[in-house]
């Protein structure tokens, strides 16, 4: 548990909302939520119900999720003791600035007020705040209660105690908090997840492949790796001996072809040297045998479980 | 086993190359290498002794993998009894045009010749051969041995017949054939790997993070999920009841925004119809919370084998 962190006020629950609930109960945080709409608490209270026996099963999660769950009407009433609020309301820049503006009025001082926000800068988000210091972003992705990565993101006039606070509470919830290091438009994770998605809607919109081949384009190949690597090491040990620097050398070229629809930056000798280091760096001393038998080893055992957990897409084309 | 095909050459013994003979031998057929490098087939040998184990001792393959392995040294003496030639030379459009050639002149009329080209058209590839309708393209993923998608793509002289044969072929390896319907630089599955990575780039090179950190961004992420999700089900299991519906409602204006470097197209009604239709086809007639709570039993199930599996990396962030 954190040492300066015991009541946690989650503001908006839809889904990211509800998995913010989820997390903090599981881990034995005292929670209070608030959202406007009519039967709010009732359906946060039903998805808690879904959610819980898997966590339960794994151990996950004490059994009871209602015995430090507390449900508010008020804002004013749902934020008054709070150590740390999350904000998860609907994704309009006029909207978040002005709730958490509320938020920073209706708290004490050192309160955090993180925002869940896919993409919008912390510094946009905390210019209308009395004690913008304490404000951050702290980036989930669904379903929150399992997914360990969360992106930290300090605004301009973040406190850098603050991030630190925020990153030993979501470690204290076994989280993976990622702090990045400038703030920017969908932060990482999501510019990475839009670039895939804008060129799936091309290729959906150009007839090249229904939505269905599009996924099955992913989960039946790379999606298998992303799961154990990402874009940088995936390509080091499809590299042979030479990894990266042999990556580069051979598809370095291709960055000028039309094989998505995004342009690359000029991969100077500054940039490949960025890369290739860092994938060095990234293998921790492990030689390139060692490392792909690991990985392999990995994936025999994932695609196993995935064809037990899905249906296999349905691949027969020209339908 | 294939009914049409017995005997398999692959030329280019790379990483690709590798992967496909141990594919091949793995699953029981006579295969056949050739590489004009010193010392290929040792390498190629000394490869398959470290890929083995893992498949042996997951019942993937039987003991012996050179029982039925021949290589040569010469191209002609490598395809002349073959059924099915799989080419993995340098990926460079002459040097892929001009040996396609030369094993068109080489072969049988009915031999498939097959490319595992990362991004070029098979039309371009065919356009110097005589019997061009037995070319294909069927491009694979590293490690080619365990990953299960091959890309199969037609050129404009390709046979049908040479698609359901090939498909047919790939099913008999226990591989995920998927038939892209339209050629297309990238094929589908490169397209959406190469947006990621040109982002990758952009972010590294723009300062915002390092390549560790941006792969820590994917594989305590959104990578966990597309292990089983695509980038359609995946949004659609993010968008509570109204799945890809609502989701388009919300995030299609940031469609507009700059969070990648990437430009979508226009989110049309036409476009946001074959994508909401097209989610909701995918799911099978599950219902969502069927559908949640497979997911994240997989996802319980997956977070554990990669803490078994990889190292965490190192997300300590301003370094």
């Amino acid at each position: 548990m954190s040492t300066h962190i015991k009541n946690i006020t989650v503001v908006g629950t839809g889904v990211i909302g509800i998995g913010w609930i989820a997390r903090f109960l599981a881990n034995g945080y005292q929670v209070t939520a608030f959202d406007p709409a009519p039967n709010a608490e009732e359906k946060v209270i039903k998805c808690l119900s879904e959610i819980w026996p898997t966590l339960v099963n794994n151990d996950l999660a004490p059994k009871n999720y209602l015995e430090n769950f507390t449900f508010e009407t008020e804002l004013k009433n749902a934020v008054a003791n709070a150590d740390f609020v999350q904000e998860n309301v609907p994704e309009r820049e006029d909207l978040k600035c002005s709730v958490i503006a509320e938020i920073d009025q209706l708290t004490k001082e050192d309160t955090i007020i993180s925002s869940s926000t896919s993409g919008y800068m912390p510094t946009i988000l905390q210019k209308n705040c009395k004690n913008s210091g304490r404000v951050i972003v702290s980036h989930p992705f669904n379903p929150v209660y399992i997914i360990p990565l969360v992106e930290i993101v300090a605004g301009e006039q973040t406190d850098p105690n603050v991030v630190e606070r925020a990153r030993e509470f979501f470690e204290s919830i076994s989280m993976k908090p990622l702090i990045v290091r400038h703030e920017i438009d969908g932060h990482i994770s999501d510019r990475l997840m839009e670039a895939i998605w804008r060129e799936s809607l091309h290729i959906v919109n150009d007839g090249i492949a229904t939505t269905e081949e599009v996924d099955a384009s992913i989960v039946y190949g790379p999606g298998l790796r992303w799961a154990l690597m990402g874009p940088f090491l995936t390509l080091h040990l499809a590299g042979g001996d030479q990894g990266m620097r042999h990556m580069l050398h051979q598809f370095g070229p291709a960055l000028k072809l039309p094989w998505t629809k995004l342009e690359a930056p000029e991969l100077t000798d500054e940039l490949a040297e960025k890369v290739v280091t860092g994938c060095e760096a990234q293998t921790k001393g492990q030689d390139m045998a060692q490392l792909e038998k690991r990985r392999d080893e990995f994936l025999v055992k994932l695609t196993e479980l995935v064809e037990e957990y899905w249906p296999a897409a349905n691949l027969s084309g020209r339908l």
